[in-house]
């Protein structure tokens, strides 16, 4: 049985908003009767995370979106878990100030931290990990855990504000975030080109992340991507490898990278490098990019769903672990589209395929193994920002060794003894400490 | 007793160096014996991290030095944790690579894990916790543990790297680390100016780091400091506060920001703007810079020592926090000097003291105090980037609460049930799980 706590009746009668108290209150009652708790933020996860195969009780944490208090001249904020990320840039863009991770669009703060997403603009400015300066959480005790102070570095004991992120939920609550904030850029240029090879397209990745310039995006998209985009948004782009860049900083400073850039390019075989400056078209093109997944679904009959792979190899190792991907995608009777977040390595592969014919799921969850352990044979990971949830944990020994996961399955044994916290996700079933 | 694993007579007769399965094996028999170990870097560090209070055996890291593999493409590479960061930065220079992390010069890569260290580059690279990829390590039990992959970025679970960068080898003894590498810069200029008060100069630091460019050092020293740079290199600076900038990047982009960080010098009172870009010149610069504490020394007695205290606030209290120790400072008989890693909110103040005087040992203890104390009341932490050793220990709980605390003594009891990974170090001895 799966328990919502979602609405003023369920908690709370006099707001409808839950408080770290409350929080607390149900932990407290969740762990005395070794009830599951599953917290929920934006569910845009990918991999199961919010799933409850043990049912129990399911905090619904976007009842909890305050904005705590807001430090300018710190640049941080400190904030309650529920809150968006795109809400959040809203209210800080009056005061020139921006959070620089893009996960899907209704991810949430909390959820974020409990995946450790990153997103396009990682390259920059790194993942959650490197993203947030202080946690509160609630554990499974019911005790209130904060990791930190406010300062923006400390060597002040164990790490567990990074302990917790990327933890899912398995190890406490997050009911606090303290988080490092940017200046908006004073100027921004995106530039697009094109390869004939996504062996060529990714070399210039490298060389571009070589050249000491720090772009600020810098993203792939094969040329089935392309294709997908055409169609959704009435385009006529080239229809083969494609890279996106955005440079930021002052303005003669971005407009000095785009040419650092432009001259990679041309020595790398591109073409049809544009920029542009304008707001507006800057919009366009980022839109086309964010709309990627979307673009996918117009290729494929209404009742077709999407899994979006996502490993992550080293630098030199992506253009060949794309290829050798690519080889099997290419051969398949799926319709399937990369999109990379090539300066960190990173890529996501769209597989469209129809959930009720059971030779296409198989085929999907194939293809999905077999990038995966493409991935690990060249020192990579089975997701770069995606998280384990249900879908990941049979990965995990294979890449991290089981000396690991014992590890990890001691701490959460000794955090929360009677495995209330979102059991069954993370730490594979069969690890014993 | 305390047994020192140093030489080729202790250990491993045929080789003057040490492997991961000899470290394995020592702890393996320590643990059955229950003998304490005490991992033992470049020993530079200030907290007490080396002492072996309960006795035990010493592993010298250092002799465990290799580097395993460069991976030049990728931007990183794979050290054994006995290699310091300046042989290490020498063997990458041919490569036009450095690793950007600056601790005292001896410093060692794995010690510098432990302490979760940073230096005056951190304000633009970030600390340890930001600049490893993946960590092996062997565990209380001896079982060895690989943190991670060589991808740049995983969510692939727990967060084992970071928990174990910090944690002063009470959990583990690190024993390969993965760096990442960054490109040396095109070009650096180096810049320096005055300020008739701390405030200005801590004001023009928060500026510089709101104008959205990235500055890769900015380092503040008070009057006191700048007279004992005099004293000991023979110079005539104006003995007020000073800034010191780095500025990296293309030519054109260095040269912009320090005109950039010249006008907000200007626009605070600031004075005597000077720049170089000359390598010797900056060299001359910085080697003023990375001398202070022993231009410190110049001041006083030779048989006067140092203490070095390490707080770190909240960017806008930086002026504030320094201004009220400094009160405290300069009506003290004890001859102190601040320097401070200003952009990030980091501050050291050195204490020349006469360790044969009970009083001076007892004033130089009392101005620590006072220092953290007003820190931690401004939200800021009682280490930005020493470490916890046994000297911060009492500080923990009124920075991080009981709850903090209980869960790092947990994961520590569970990992190392017989306590024999440095004990006595980290977490205060009254926590109880």
């Amino acid at each position: 049985m799966l328990i919502v706590v979602k609405t003023e009746r369920c908690w709370n009668l006099e707001h409808t908003c839950i408080s770290q108290d409350d929080v607390q209150k149900i932990v407290i009652a969740c762990n005395k009767y070794k009830v599951p708790i599953v917290p929920y933020g934006g569910a845009t996860s990918l991999e199961g995370q919010t799933l409850a195969p043990h049912g129990g009780v399911c905090i619904d944490m976007s009842l909890m979106k305050k904005i705590k208090s807001l430090n300018v001249d710190d640049l941080d904020i400190v904030v309650e878990p529920g809150i968006g990320w795109i809400e959040l840039n809203e209210y800080l863009k009056p005061y020139g100030l921006f959070f620089p991770l893009d996960p899907g669009p209704g991810a949430t703060i909390g959820g974020m931290c409990a995946t450790r997403c990153s997103g396009s603009l990682a390259v920059r400015y790194g993942t959650m990990r490197e993203n947030v300066i202080n946690l509160q959480a609630v554990l499974a005790n019911g005790e209130v855990v904060k990791t930190g102070s406010r300062a923006r570095k400390s060597a002040a004991g164990y790490d567990l504000a990074r302990l917790l992120i990327g933890s899912e939920g398995t190890l406490g609550i997050i009911t606090e975030v303290t988080l490092r904030l940017q200046r908006l850029p004073q100027h921004s240029v995106v530039a697009m080109c094109n390869f004939q090879t996504i062996k060529e397209a990714a070399d210039v990745a490298i060389a571009t992340m070589h050249s000491g310039i720090q772009v600020s995006r810098v993203e792939l998209l094969d040329e089935v991507q392309v294709k997908a985009i055409n169609i959704a948004n009435v385009k006529n782009l080239p229809e083969v490898p494609t890279l996106m860049f955005e440079f930021i900083g002052t303005e003669a400073y971005a407009q000095e990278q785009m040419l650092i850039v432009q001259k990679i390019v041309s020595e790398h075989n591109g073409s049809d490098f544009v920029y542009v400056e304008d707001a507006e078209a800057k919009e366009e093109l980022w839109k086309i990019r964010k709309g990627a997944l979307w673009a996918c679904y117009a290729m494929a009959p209404n009742n077709y769903e999407a899994i979006t792979t996502d490993v992550c190899v080293p630098l030199s190792r992506l253009a060949e672990c794309i290829s050798k991907s690519k080889q099997e995608l290419d051969a398949s009777p799926l319709l399937c589209m990369v999109i990379a977040h090539a300066g960190d390595g990173n890529f996501h592969t769209v597989i469209i395929f129809d959930p009720d014919q059971e030779e296409h799921c198989q085929e999907a969850e194939r293809l999905n193994h077999f990038m995966i352990h493409t991935a690990l044979s060249m020192e990579g990971t089975c997701t770069g920002e995606h998280g384990v949830g249900t879908g990941k944990m049979k990965y995990l020994e294979k890449e991290l060794g089981t000396g690991a996961l014992r590890t990890m399955k001691r701490i959460k044994s000794v955090l929360d003894p009677n495995d209330i916290m979102n059991p069954g996700k993370l730490i594979p079933p069969h690890i014993c400490i």
